[in-house]
This record gives C-alpha cells, sequence and structure tokens, in this order.
C-alpha cells in the first residue's frame, strides 16, 4: 500500500514502534510513519542491531520491510542477527522481508567514477512492491558517501534524493551513518545529520577501561521528544534493551524543566 | 510595500518582533527591520523553529512573508511546524505567506558546476511581490554554500548579494546556518558570522548525559543587545519560550558592569 | 598634507589619539602616526566601532578621514554608527569624511580570478586627497584575503603594497583582520599579525554562559605599551570605553616587573 | 577442506580458538570460524605478536595457516618471533604453514598507480590450497591502504573484495591496521573498523612515564562477547598473556548489567 | 676578514656575545661564531629586538653587520629600535653596518611563481663585503618560506643554502622565524627548527589576562647550554633584559640533575 | 665482513652495544645486529649524538661505522660532536669511520622532481666496503621522506628498499627521525614507527619552565625489552647519559607486572 506524500504530512505524524519499548517512549510512540531517520554510531555500537529491531517489529505487526545492505551481505545479516532471536531466513521465504543487495562482491568489477544511484532506486523500489512494504533499512551509506567525499553539494543532494523518493512511495525509512568518535564532530561526512529529519545516536563511550552504550534522539522534526542519553544494553535473544522512561523520568524532568 | 535603504538606514534602527518574547527584550524589541540577521545551530538546535516563529509573528501582525526552504518541502515545514499550533496551509491559502521552493527533488536532474542564484533571487522577489510581504526566510544557506566550498572569495559575494537584493527590497531576512558543534570554530563556512549583520547562536549541549538549550545574540550591528546565553524550551502549541529578562537580569547585569 | 616617510620615520614615532581614551594610555598616548595597525577580532567583537570611533575623533581634532568598507555599505556603516553619537553623515557633507566603498553590490557582475588591488589603491588615495585625509580605515580586508587564500605569498606582499602605498602618502592607517576564535590561532588568514606593524586584538569572549570583552596591545613596533588585556564595554552614544589604566594598573605592573 | 558460505552462516557461529586463552574467554570461545578480524593498533602493540599466536594455536589444532606479510620478510618473521617459543620453520618445512611474501624488495622496480590486487588474491588462495589452510593472516594492510589514501570508495570495496574473497575459500582471516594513538581517532584510514566484522583493539598507553597494555573487543558482529580493556603482557616463550577472565569479572558485570 | 670553514669548525666553537647578557651566560659565553641560529616567535615577541641587539653588540665590540630585511624597510627598522638606544642610522653612515633591503615595495611589480634567491644571496655577500661584515641578521625568512609552502623539499634544500653560503663567507647568521602559537606545534613552515643548527624561542604567553615573555635555547648543535625558560623584558633604552642565570641557577640545577 | 640475511635471522638476535650502557641494559644488551633502528625525537631532543654515540662504540670495540648525514656537513659533525669527547678526525684518518656526505650544498644546481636514491645507495655500500663497516647511521630521512611527502605508498617502500639493501650488507642501520611534538602523533612523516623493526623515542618535554629528557624503547620486534621512559642527561665528554636499570627496576617491574 502507498499513501501520497501530502495527507500523510498535513496530518499529525502517525507513529511506527521501532521494538525497542524504552525508546517509542521517548518518541511519542515512535519513529514518524513516512519519514527518513538517521541513526548515527561508532563501529559495533549497535546500528545494524536497531535497523532489524526496526524491520522485526514491523513484520510481527505485520508491515513488512526491505533491507538494503551496503556491507554485509543478507546472508551475514541473517546469521549476524540470529543471535538475537530473529529468523531472517524464515521472513525473506515468507514474503515478510525483502534484501537488495548492495554489498560489494569479490567478482565485481571496479567500477570508478560512477555509481548508479538510479538503478539502486528502481531495485529498491521493486523490492518494496514485491513485499508491499511499510520499513525500509539502509545499512550504511557510508560507500555511497564516500563516492562524493569531495563534493559535498552533489552529497546534499543525493541524501535528499534518495530519502524523499524513498518517502514518495510511503515508506518509513532508516539510514545508518557512521560516526568516527562518540562526541565531538558529527557523522563521518559531516552532512547527515542536518539533511536528515531525525536523528539519533547510538554510543558506546569508553570510561576508565570499561565500555558503556547509550542511545539518544538528536533531534526529530516535527514532534516532541524526551532529551538526553538513556543507558542501553544489547541482549542476546531479545536485541536493544533500554532503560524504561519511568526509570529516568525523575532526573530527565527535572532537567527539560530548568 | 517597498521603502528604499537610504531613508531606512539613516533613521534609528526599527524593531521586528520575532514572537519569542524574551528574546525580543534581549534585543531592544526585536530584530531590525530592513536587515539580514543568521541563525545559526546544530541539527535540531531549532533554528527552523525559530524561524518559522519569526514569520508567524509577523503574519499575526499582518506582515505577510516569505518562507524559502532548500531542505524541507514545503509540506513538510508545515507537518513539522503544526505541533506548535502554527496552521501554516491557511496562512498560505489566505496569501499571508508564500513558499519558494528550492529543495532537491527526487526526480531533479543533477545540475554539476552551476548554481543558478540569479533565477533563485528572481523567484524570491516574485513571490514577496505576490504576498506584499515584509520578511523573508532562508532555511538554510547550507545547500548554496556546500556550492562554492573551495571558493570563499565567491562565497563571500554571493552571500552579500542575497542578503543585499532582498533587503533593497525592504524585506527582513532570517537566514539559518549549520554549525558542526556547540562551541569553539563558529559555521560550517567559517564566514557567515562576519558577513551578517546579526548573528543569533542556538545550542543544544551535552552536558553529563543531558540537553541544555539556549540563545545568545553574538553580535547586532548598530544596536545594543544583552550579552551571554538565555537558556530556552521547545514547547508543543507555542515554539520557542526563552527565561524572560527579568529572571536573567540580576547576574546578567553584574556581568556587563564588571 | 603630505610628509615623507623618511623625516617622520627618524624621528620619535608621533601619536595619533584613538578615541578611546584608556586604550590611548596603554600605548603611550595613541597608535603611531603614518603607521599601520591592525585591529583583529571575533564577529561582533568591536573592530568596526573602534575604527570608526578612530576615524570620529580625528574628525574631532581637525584630522580628515577615509573609510574604506569591504562589507557594510557606506548607508550601514553611518546607522550602524548612528546610536554611539557619531553623525557620519554630516562629517561627509562637510568632507571631513570621504567613503570608498568596495562593498560586493548584488548588481555587480561576478569577477572571478581578478582583484583589481590597483584600481582600489588608486580610489583610496583619490578621496584621501579630496578631504585632505590623514587616518584611513580599511574594515575589513577579510574580503581581499580570501581571494589569494591559497598564495600567502602573494597575499604577504599585497598586504605590504597596501599599507605601505598608504603610509607613503602620509596616512595613518587602521586595518581591521577576522578571528575565528578568541584564544589559540590568531587571525584567519593566519599572517596579518606578523605583517602588521601594530596589533590590537578585541575579545569577546563566553564564560559560563557570560560575554566579557577585552582589549590587548599584542605589539607595537618601536613603542613600549602596557601589556595584557584590558576589560572594555560597548556604551551607547560613546563607544569603546575601556576601564582606565589608573584601575588597572597595579597589578599590570606586578606583572611587567616580573 | 572448504565449506561453502551459505552453510557456515546460517548456522551459530562457529568459534575459532586464537591460543590467548584469556581472550577467548572474552569472545565466547575464540573468533568466528569463516570471519575476518580486523586487529588495530599503534607501532609494537603486538599486532605481529597476535597474529602469530593464531596462526600457531590453529597449527597446535591441526589447522594449517597461511600469514601474508606486507612488511617483515618471512625470515624475519620466524625470528622475531622465535623468542616467544613458536618455530615458524619446522612448520614451513612441515607444511602446516605457507607464507606469501608481499613484502617490498629492494631490487623491486618501484611500480606507480598500479598495485595488482587480483596477483595477490590469487597467490593467497593459491598457498592457501597447497596447505589446506583454515586460517589466515594479513600483517598489515597499511601499504595497500596507502596506495588508496585519496579514494577513500576504492578503498572501501577493496577491503570487502579481499576479505570477501577469503572467506568464500573457508578461511578465518586476521587483518592487521595501524592506529596512529591510543585513544580518539580510529585507524589511520579511518575505515577498517566499520568494515570489518570483528575488531581488536591493542593498546599500549604511556602513563606517567610507564606504559599499560590493554586488549579490547570492540565490535564483533553475530556475537556477545565481553566489554572494555583487559590488561596483557608479552611474555617470552608464551606471546600475549591476558588477564583471565574470572579476575575481571566482578568489576566487568557490574559494568555491563548498569 | 674571512676564515675558511674547515679551520673554523675543528677547533672548540668561538662564541659571539649577543648583548643579552643574561642569555650569553645561558650558552656558554653566545652563539657560536661562523653557525647560524633561528630565532623563533610569535608576533612581537621581541624576534627584530634580539636581532638588533645582536648587531648593535658586535657593532659595540668592532664587528660590523648585515640586516637583511624582508619586512619593515631600513627606515622602519631603524625608528623602531631608536626606542632601545640604538643609533642605527649613524652605523649605516659609519659604514659599520649595512643594510640588504628585501622588503616588498608599493611600486614592484607581483613576481609569480619566481624567487630570485641567487640574486639575494649575491646582495647580501656584497653588502658584507663592503662594511667587512662578521655578523648577519635575517628578519624573517617567512616572505622566502611562504613561496615554497607547498614543497617542503625544496624549502629544506633553499635553508640549507642560504645558511651555509653566508656560513662559508665567515659569517654568524641569526634568522628570524613565526611561530603561530607560543606552545605545541613549532614554527609555521615546520621545518626550520629541524635544520637550524641553533634554536631559540621567544614566547609572550597569555597566562590570566597578563603576559608573560621568556626566552629558551631549545637546542645548541655542539655545546652545552642552560635548558628551560628564562624570563626577560623589553626595557627602553637598553632591549632585552632577561634575567642572570645567578638567580635563575638553583632551581635550575635542581632541574638538570634529576 | 657480510654475513648473509638468512642465517643471520634464523638464529637469536645478536646485539650490538650502542655505548649507553643503561640504554643497553633496556634492550637485553643492545640493538640487534643486522637490523634497522628509527631514533625519532623533536628539535634538539639528542638523535645525533645518540646516533654518534652508537659509531663510536663500535669503533671503540673495532666496528667501523658508516655515518650517512643529511643535514650537516661531516666537519659540522665533527666540530658537533667534539664536546662529548669523540675524535670523528682521527677515526675518518684511521678509515675506522667513512662520512656519506648527502648535504644539500650551496652551490648545487636544484633537482626538482627527482631523487636519485639508487645513487646513493650505491654510496654508501661502496663507504661500507672501503672500512669494512659494521654499523650505519643515516641522519636524517626527513630530506629524502619530504620527497615523497604527498605519497605515502612510494615512501613506504622507499623505507623498506634503503634499510633491506643496507641489511642485506650485513650493516646494523640506526635512522633518525623528526618529531614535531613530545606526545601525541608520531613522527612527522607518521610512517617510518610502523615500518622500523626497532623504534627508540627521544623526548625534551617543557614542564613548568623546565626541560625534562627521556629516552624508551618503543618497540623491538623479536625482542624482550623495558617499557616506558628512562630519564637522561647529555654529558660534556660522555654523550647520552641515562639512568641505570638498578635505579629503575623498583618502579619498572612493578608496573609490567600489573
Ligand atoms: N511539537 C513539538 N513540541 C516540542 N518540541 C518539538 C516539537 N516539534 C519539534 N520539536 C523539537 O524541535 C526540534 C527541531 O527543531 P528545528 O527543526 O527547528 O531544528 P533545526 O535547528 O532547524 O535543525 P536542522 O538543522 O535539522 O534543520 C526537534 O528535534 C524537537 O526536539
Ligand atoms: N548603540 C549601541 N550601543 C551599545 N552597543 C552597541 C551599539 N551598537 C552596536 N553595539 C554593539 O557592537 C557590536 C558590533 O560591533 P562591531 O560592528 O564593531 O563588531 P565587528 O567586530 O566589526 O564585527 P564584524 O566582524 O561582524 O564586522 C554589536 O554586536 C553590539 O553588541
Ligand atoms: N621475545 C619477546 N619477549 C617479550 N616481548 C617481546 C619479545 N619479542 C617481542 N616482544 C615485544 O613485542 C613487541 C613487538 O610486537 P609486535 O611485533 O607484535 O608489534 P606490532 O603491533 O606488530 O608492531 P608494528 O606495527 O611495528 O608491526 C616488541 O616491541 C616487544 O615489546
Ligand atoms: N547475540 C548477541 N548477543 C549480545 N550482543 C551481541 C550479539 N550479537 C552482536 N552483539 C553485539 O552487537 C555488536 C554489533 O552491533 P551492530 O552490528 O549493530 O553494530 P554496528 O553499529 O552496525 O557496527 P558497524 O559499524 O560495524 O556496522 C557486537 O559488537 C556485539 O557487541
Ligand atoms: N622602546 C621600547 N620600549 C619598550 N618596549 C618596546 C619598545 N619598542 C618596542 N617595544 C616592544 O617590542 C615589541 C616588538 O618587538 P619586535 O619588533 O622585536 O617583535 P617581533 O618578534 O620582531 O615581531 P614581528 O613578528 O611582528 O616582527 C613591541 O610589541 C613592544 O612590546
Ligand atoms: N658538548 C656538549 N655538552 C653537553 N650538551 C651538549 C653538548 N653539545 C651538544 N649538547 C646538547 O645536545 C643538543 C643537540 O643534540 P643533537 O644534535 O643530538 O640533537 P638532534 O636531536 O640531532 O637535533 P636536530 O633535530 O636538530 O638534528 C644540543 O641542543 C645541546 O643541548
Ligand atoms: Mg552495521
Ligand atoms: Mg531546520
Ligand atoms: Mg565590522
Ligand atoms: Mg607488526
Ligand atoms: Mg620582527
Ligand atoms: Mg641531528
Amino acid at each position: 500500500m502507498t499513501h501520497t506524500e501530502d495527507e500523510g504530512l498535513s496530518a499529525v505524524l502517525e507513529r511506527v514502534q521501532t521494538g525497542v519499548e524504552a525508546f517509542d517512549e521517548l518518541v511519542m510512540g515512535g519513529l514518524p510513519r513516512g519519514r527518513a531517520t538517521v541513526v548515527g554510531g561508532s563501529p559495533g555500537s549497535g546500528k545494524t542491531v536497531f535497523a532489524t529491531q526496526f524491520l522485526a517489529h514491523g513484520i510481527h505487526l505485520g508491515e513488512a520491510g526491505v533491507f538494503v545492505t551496503f556491507e554485509e551481505s543478507p546472508k551475514e545479516v541473517e546469521a549476524n542477527m540470529a543471535g538475537f532471536g530473529w529468523d531472517i531466513g524464515r521472513w525473506v521465504r515468507e514474503k515478510r522481508l525483502a534484501f537488495v543487495d548492495a554489498s560489494p562482491r569479490a567478482d565485481e568489477s571496479l567500477v570508478l567514477g560512477d555509481f548508479d544511484l538510479s538503478g539502486l532506486l528502481a531495485r529498491i523500489l521493486h523490492a518494496a512492491e514485491q513485499v508491499s512494504a511499510r520499513r525500509v533499512v539502509l545499512d550504511s551509506l557510508a560507500q555511497l558517501f564516500d563516492h562524493f567525499i569531495a563534493e559535498p553539494n552533489i552529497l546534499r543532494r543525493e541524501l535528499f534524493r534518495i530519502s524523499s523518493r524513498l518517502r514518495r512511495a510511503g515508506l518509513t525509512v532508516l539510514m545508518t551513518a557512521e560516526r568516527n568518535n562518540e562526541y565531538g564532530e558529527i557523522t563521518r561526512h559531516r552532512m547527515e545529520e542536518f539533511v536528515a529529519d531525525n536523528v539519533v545516536l547510538l554510543r558506546n563511550v569508553l570510561e576508565r577501561e570499561k565500555r558503556r552504550r547509550t542511545i539518544e534522539v538528536l533531534k526529530m522534526r516535527g514532534s516532541h521528544h524526551v532529551e538526553g542519553e538513556a543507558p542501553f544494553t544489547l541482549v542476546g535473544g531479545r536485541g536493544i534493551v533500554a532503560v524504561p522512561l519511568s526509570s529516568l523520568r525523575l532526573e530527565q524532568e527535572s532537567s527539560t524543566k530548568r
């Protein structure tokens, strides 16, 4: 099913549950339907887990999904996510999930100076149609962006072009982006966080020889959201488990009121 | 209505209320009429909210506006700002607000090495004439600037050219600019804050897992203004709500006197 | 009136009062006559106010001036400085001040790869002759410098060429320069502070949500001067008002003696 | 023996013991079989020791290995690792280890603008076949990467191409990468840690004139692992000796539970 | 008088008093005769004062000098140094000092892509011959260096070429160099301090709104010297007045002994 | 005498005493014979002293040496090292030391875009043969490296080529490298410390106006070594005098055991 951009936008933003319960609480029920969200994080911060959990929960609710993978192959995503209890292979067989494999292949001839973005968009839209997808994940944009690293004006336009074309097809989009460090300078290409409607940050900070993971909504256009970092853990058989808002609220509220 | 640059400038600077009450107090009643103000901030810091509130308040006072959008489409701006109680669709229908849509389109052919600035200026002036606009918002300049990122001398001239042409048409101009971090190095293109007459900074600082939002007038040519940061919150149905000057004054005065 | 470089330089440096009383105290009575001084500062730090006060005080003492403006138009400078009690329009009419307008114009055709420095010098010298100027302000050099940003050797020569040609005409020169941050790396083009005879720094530092303004003489070739930062405020109807030396002296002396 | 990618990935990740006992405890028994792991570290941090210990333990368990050396010659590796008790020469003679020597030679003609990656891959696969290898080490990728330093998009693809081709041959891959400093910015080419399935960091930190060595699993796709840094020492006759998990667990668990 | 390089170097390094008494104490009596010393410092740190004092003291001791000026004109140097009690004009008339004026001239045609170093060397050697000079100052090298800013290998060779040619003529050379900040990264061109035989650093540090000046011998090839910073002041009628070693010794020795 | 690479490497690493007694204690008796060691340090940190002491001690033990100088001329090295009691002139006359003078000459024609590395290697090998050298010093590599500053892949190969060719001739190689600051980023070309077998760091840190010198073995492939910084002083008539291990051991051991 596809609905037009106009009606969707003039109404109050409908919510798409991510499956990370405590996170949905932070954002008034979920990510805005028909919008694009960038999830930025350092290596291993949980971007792919978050993206898959978003698709998994959609499938649980009857919303099919498309997983566009630029790095891991579909088989690898399947294997890597198996430990969280998600049976990706079955979803694909049941036509509730479709993969678009944009990962580099060992046998692939090197194509310099060219990146066929229109072809990619067509493949994604075709896949979405096959399974009547409502959700789409692009994990991650870095390969595409490295291509335009010296041309920020092109990069900015391409980012718009992708996400707006997908949204016109009624899809709720989640894109992952690479961040080189936990604080300070934002993403590697320094642009995604301005262009996206919604930005979620995953951090994995080293503090006195220990790691601490947090999730934060940096911005969400058109919507109130709880601000600041919420701690989470990656739990086998479940995925991202964030600290529920009720535990955070006392602190949090005192902070938004100040 | 258009008045000439000469008479407007030799008089004392007339004020244009922004609609952010506590902010107007900081700047002697509002932004200088017929001038350009740059509002710089990190992703989600509230640039678009501030810009829209400025237009909304103008409309409330009978001053029509033009919203030039380089990123979000008009429909998206409308949806994103609805939660603050602003009925942008109605304003457009009532010809109190006109959009100039300079956002990249998915179907748009990529034009490299060319950016039609004169065409854009003509569209803005045409729109301003249609609604007899007194206020204009450009949100944000980044796309334009990325185009000239390796040519700071061109960028500097273009920035002058845009804002001076609009001001000649009697418009009060508000332009948003991207800042990569809250303190330290100024804007992404490192130039806007020198070239603009007025610079307002929106910050969204992460401090011990909490966020703190502040607004500051960095400079206002030709006008006294209260200095330093004032805390604010983004409130559904209202927009930016800053702490009134009376609450800040005791501290503030002790500081400007030192 | 013009006097030759030779006699002027072999004598003790004659002083030119700036009109900022407490500042003149720091520099043995004023800026060295027939020399060039660079005033560096961040956006809104008071560079244009200082430059105008320097011209205003000259006019008050019977020394005509030339204001070369690269950014604000003459009308804008006039309006922006009105609040400090300076009637620039009258001075122009009375031929005690002449403007050279080198600001970019909206209708101006873009000239790439060329910057007519000789033409500019001729215009300045002509204006100085018209009003028999003794003082000249260039506010700011950034546009010129951005032009040569990739060629530091050219930039260095041009800076010499401008200031030495003006000084040969017996003019005392004040040039403003952009600084991106208050401490650390010096000016944007990293060169002005070495090349100039005199360097004055204006700072506007954010400390715990408050701003603090200071003025400092970084160097003054051929002259003793008080060292370190002196606090100042921008006062309507007066301009820059620095803390008098008598208040600073006790601290200050203990420091220069150590 | 070679098994296909598909069956290997859909099953639970099989483990390959590294021979660093306390490390294997951190990663649920070892590195995932059939996957590529990047081991990043500063000069002398122990990358080559870790890589050799991984091969040595394989040989101990009956799994032959290939050592692709880009820097030290095979003879040098042999000599450098002798002190840890590993008799590399014997393994080579017994056909339990094969070297691929990709180190630059003094007599080698300089080949600019060309790097024969396909030839290298063929040599590695051939060597793996000769000894029926199950493990392969590439020490280090830096020479290859310096070749593509200005083309991050090519670099990203090549990294995929190498590791995916080797994994298709059923090999468990360990690649070393250079890090310029112990914390902050990640690897020298800023990409390896995103692209690899598994990232292990070796640190050698200078603290008040003393050195402290630690090992950390930054990420391991598809697998739980203990987080944070574990101290280790380099011990003659043994190699890397890390602090066993039992000693770390109390602290560690309190941290992952928070 | 000229003596050959060979005899000068095989003997113990002869000393050339600088005229800064406390400094000569730090360096076993003075700068090594027939060697080149780089004096690095930020704007206004006292580089030109130190260089002139070095020439003035030579003249006082009967050693003529050459002052090669790349920035200030000879007349300006004369005026700027007058306040320290040095009558440069008289020295020139008495043929005890010769100027080589390499400063850019306002009427000089811009010569891009070419810098006539051989011509400059010839002029310096000619001037040295005219006055039988024993000391030569080059203030400062920055203009020359900016010319080769993108070619570090050329810059390194040119630096050698200049200083070795002058030393072959029996001259003791003092060259000034620009440093952008007081600590951290060394000189602007990042090379002078490695290439020079001797490096002296002048600092002018801002500490809590006050300035502190120090002089330090960073290195002196072939000679012992006292290490660490010594405070100094710039005193009218005298020049650089450093704190005598006797006052510093107690501290200093305890530090070199540790 | 020359022995082949193979036999040298398969045996336990033979040691070459450096003449810095306390240092040799840190590295199990000396530098590994037939290997290349990079000695990195800031200007004046003692690189040339360390290199010469290494050659001096060799000569004392009957091992002739070659000194390849890229900066100071042989005469200058001789003069500069005389104060440490080393009679370089005599060694040269006695054919126990040979110089290869690769320093730039004032009369040398500028050769752009070409660096004759093969010619240099031939000259070094010839000199080594003349005196039957066992040790060779290259002081410093910076000139060579600046030549390839924009081509890290070439630089990496050249570094291998030089050191491996020299080692094939049975020489123990010591190369000096420039470091811009004492901690943080490693060498100027960011590569030497990865490529070399052994890295020794000399530091000269400014702490509260005093200098502190330390020596540290950053890495030594194939060999245990004491870790962390050891303080040293430069002593006339002796050279580098480091604090003996016995004084450091208590601290040191407690640290390597942790
Ligand atoms: N209805 C609402 N109620 C409260 N807060 C809201 C509401 N809608 C949006 N916000 C807040 O406003 C933020 C977005 O503000 P805005 O769009 O003005 O930021 P921006 O500075 O323009 O960012 P960008 O650089 O991404 O354009 C959201 O991240 C959210 O925190
Ligand atoms: N009438 C006034 N009374 C008090 N303060 C004023 C008045 N007019 C301007 N100011 C102050 O002066 C500041 C502007 O100073 P000025 O224009 O000299 O800055 P600048 O350093 O030239 O900045 P830029 O780099 O933007 O040109 C304003 O930001 C404001 O704080
Ligand atoms: N026999 C030994 N006993 C103890 N420690 C040793 C022994 N041999 C080497 N080492 C230690 O191992 C270090 C070298 O480790 P390794 O070669 O693995 O480092 P690396 O990370 O590969 O460095 P590079 O980037 O230079 O290749 C030496 O610096 C030394 O401290
Ligand atoms: N079954 C599991 N149980 C618990 N934690 C797991 C499990 N599988 C993976 N993890 C954790 O998840 C991390 C990987 O998360 P994910 O792949 O989402 O990171 P990422 O942000 O996508 O990283 P990259 O930038 O490398 O793609 C692993 O490093 C590991 O810590
Ligand atoms: N007569 C004097 N009495 C005391 N101090 C003076 C006198 N003349 C100059 N000074 C001081 O000397 C400083 C200038 O020193 P000098 O010209 O040597 O600096 P510099 O390092 O050469 O700077 P630049 O990089 O600008 O050439 C002045 O800033 C001033 O503080
Ligand atoms: N006779 C001596 N007695 C004591 N110390 C001396 C003596 N000669 C030189 N020194 C010290 O040695 C230092 C020079 O050491 P050296 O030439 O080895 O440094 P370097 O690291 O090679 O520097 P560069 O990068 O400039 O080549 C001098 O700065 C001085 O402090
Ligand atoms: Mg991922
Ligand atoms: Mg916005
Ligand atoms: Mg200004
Ligand atoms: Mg290694
Ligand atoms: Mg000077
Ligand atoms: Mg040296």
